[in-house]
């Protein structure tokens, strides 16, 4: 057997790979409705052309006044000022707020010319005579938000690279942005291999069994906002694969090729990678359990990952390597986050020095905060991942963890 | 000024909307292919009609052969077995291994009749003659997961009230189960209000401003697998209020009505919800910043929320509320998980006891971690979110948070 394995660690393989990827994808920008862009990421940088809130507004029910005819006003010695009417919504405040007098404002309302502060309406009381009191004494600017506070004419608010959430399509149509420029989702080509490979819709033959690598890789990458496109089930033949894997380099972003089960066909990979184009194979073996015969390559300028054949595997890693690799091809600025879940491990778990070790694990709520109770089971299992509600790592340096040891889960969502 | 607001906690508000909400839609059941299933909720149980694997398969590149023939091997004493071929991939074998022989068989193959153990080759050397030395021992079963090891026929692999992940489609297309059923995504009625407020499109007047919550809500819902429909921006008029509510009420399976801004549209709320049907408004309050003014209720079985006008407060309470009412009309039985990010506050945040407080944040890489800088704002400057990375939760029964304190960040992603 070839001594091909020169085992990376998953972070030192990752990083090498990210180096050669280029960032970000410059063809295939689109103008898209802002409202159909969430989660895809802006491909140039806003810059407001009005202000937001457009005019000055009250943050609360009461009256606009002059914070100054408040000065000393206390329940005892309230101030009296003179009701000079109500702000409408929605229209242009016609009336102005001279030295002792006030103007019923509603929440959201435009706070009127002469005016520089708002009373809540509970610190107030109307009083024969058009009259109100004042109980207390109110700063300038008290609840109300100035005209320009959250973003000026002029102001460049949002850049290329960030990714869309909820808040910035919100923040997009307030500034009456609705329409913008979003770089492509990235195309993740997915080649399944293996003689002993049939498409999921068809009948095994004797020993044969389905596809299942591409569909959880088109499932995970549509979680990552790429776009999946499937190349079919290439037999272990070295020229087979090399034609698709060519076919796949020309249309897609990135391209990941899940092994064949066989020696041959790891080798196939292995080699395909090198002939696609320089510098071809970077990082051929990993570290890690599950996973260890994976392959990180880049032909040109497009990254290429050789996933292993059995889904569990091939599921982990590419949850690894992956969406870096998506964000980069993306541009993505804004920092990757792993958000994790604090739990109590349930079992004792081995793990070989060395090597960093994913565990999927069973999350069971529990008075006292979550348990994590380890699912093992052979990385050809699919349905062990189906019995689990996220992952945990062991450190390379770690020679495993103990039954009652405090554990951060990565949900798998 | 009414002393409408009747604090409930978060938690027990949710607590008593959710006990309402019926638990599943019955309604609307569809039939889908699989692959397109992500993220739905199954309606169906599924029972495995087949084996999974559907044969004995090697788990390395080696030897099918019987255990018993390498019982006391070692690298200095050997055993020596008899090649008697090699299993093709994909077909079944034919071969079949008496005692003393082995089987080439790759990773994946199928294990011969007589086998019942492979040998990695690694632990091998061939030798002339036809034989292989094999340097260890080996037990019964070792390198081999046996026909069913995953599923067995008849078994009950999913249940009805599971959100579909990407190793839930997988093992569905490895049972070739390529359509199943799933319950409805869930419609979420989006109601704006507001005199002042105008769709995003239009160039406000004086006084007026953009539509922000439809947008922000309608997005959220795709986050959580549900559908927006949005029902325009209703004037601050109860009766006009009152037929869009209807109208959602009659097509949605929950309503979201963002208030206008005047206390009176508030009331209109509330006096709505109340007029929708029984049992009416629920909650009318929190203790909780942003949103105390929120409020919800149920008419007939379609639970309905009264969110605040201002952006902000809308896409906090909504973040709190809806995804849990949503599995909930999902019939979603997996637990729901919030992970979180463990960080270092960069800044005191003072709170009130007896209030719920959420507070944005913005996430910055140190070598020393994540530190989560306070985001300040105003609740009705929706840019305030745009500069956050994720929310931190402040308990009510604390007063804040001092700097340097330890705190878990809920990532708004």
């Amino acid at each position: 057997m070839p001594e091909f394995l020169k085992l990376a660690t998953p972070s030192a393989a990752l990083g090498r790979w990210l180096e050669t990827i280029p960032s970000p994808l410059a063809s295939r920008i689109e103008r898209i409705p802002t409202p159909l862009a969430l989660g895809r990421v802006l491909a140039e940088a806003i810059t407001a052309q009005e202000a937001l809130p457009p005019f000055s507004r009250s943050t609360v029910d009461g009256y606009a006044l002059r914070a100054e005819d408040t000065f000393g006003a206390s329940a005892s010695a309230p101030s009296y000022l003179q009701l000079a009417g109500e702000v409408p919504m929605g229209a242009a405040p016609v009336l102005a707020i001279g030295p002792g007098q006030a103007a019923v404002v509603h929440t959201g309302g435009a706070i009127p010319a002469g005016a520089n502060a708002v009373v809540m309406l509970e610190d107030t009381q109307q009083v024969p005579g058009g009259e109100i009191e004042v109980f207390v004494a109110l700063g300038i600017g008290r609840n109300v938000i100035t005209a320009g506070e959250d973003v000026q004419p002029g102001e460049r608010v949002l850049e290329p690279g960030l990714r869309l959430r909820p808040q910035e399509i919100g923040g997009l149509m307030a500034l009456g942005v609705t329409e913008i420029l979003v770089r492509p989702r990235v195309r993740l080509g997915i080649i399944s291999t293996g003689d002993e490979v049939v498409p999921a819709e068809a009948s095994p033959g004797p020993g044969q069994v389905r596809d299942v690598n591409t569909h959880t890789l088109s499932a995970l990458a549509l979680r990552w906002g790429a776009e999946p496109r499937a190349h079919g089930i290439i037999p272990d033949d070295l020229e087979a694969l090399l034609r698709t894997a060519r076919q796949a380099l020309a249309q897609d972003d990135l391209v990941a090729i899940t092994a064949g089960s066989s020696a041959s066909t790891r080798d196939n990979t292995a080699e395909v990678v090198s002939r696609l184009g320089d510098p071809g194979v970077l990082v051929h073996g990993l570290a890690i359990r599950p996973g260890k015969p994976t392959i990180l390559g880049v032909a040109g300028r497009t990254p290429i990952i050789g996933l292993p054949g059995n889904p569990v595997s091939a599921l982990v890693i590419a949850g690894l390597m992956i969406p870096p690799a998506v964000r980069k091809l993306s541009g993505e600025m804004r920092p990757a986050v792993t958000a994790t879940v604090r739990a109590t491990l349930a079992a004792d778990v081995p793990s070989e020095a060395g090597r960093e070790d994913y565990i999927p694990v069973r999350l069971e709520a529990t008075p006292a905060g979550w348990i994590a109770d380890p699912v093992f089971g052979k990385s050809n299992l699919i349905f062990t991942l189906v019995r689990a509600d996220g992952l945990i790592r062991i450190p390379a340096e770690a020679t495993g963890l103990t039954r009652g040891s405090p554990i951060d889960v990565i949900p798998m969502e």
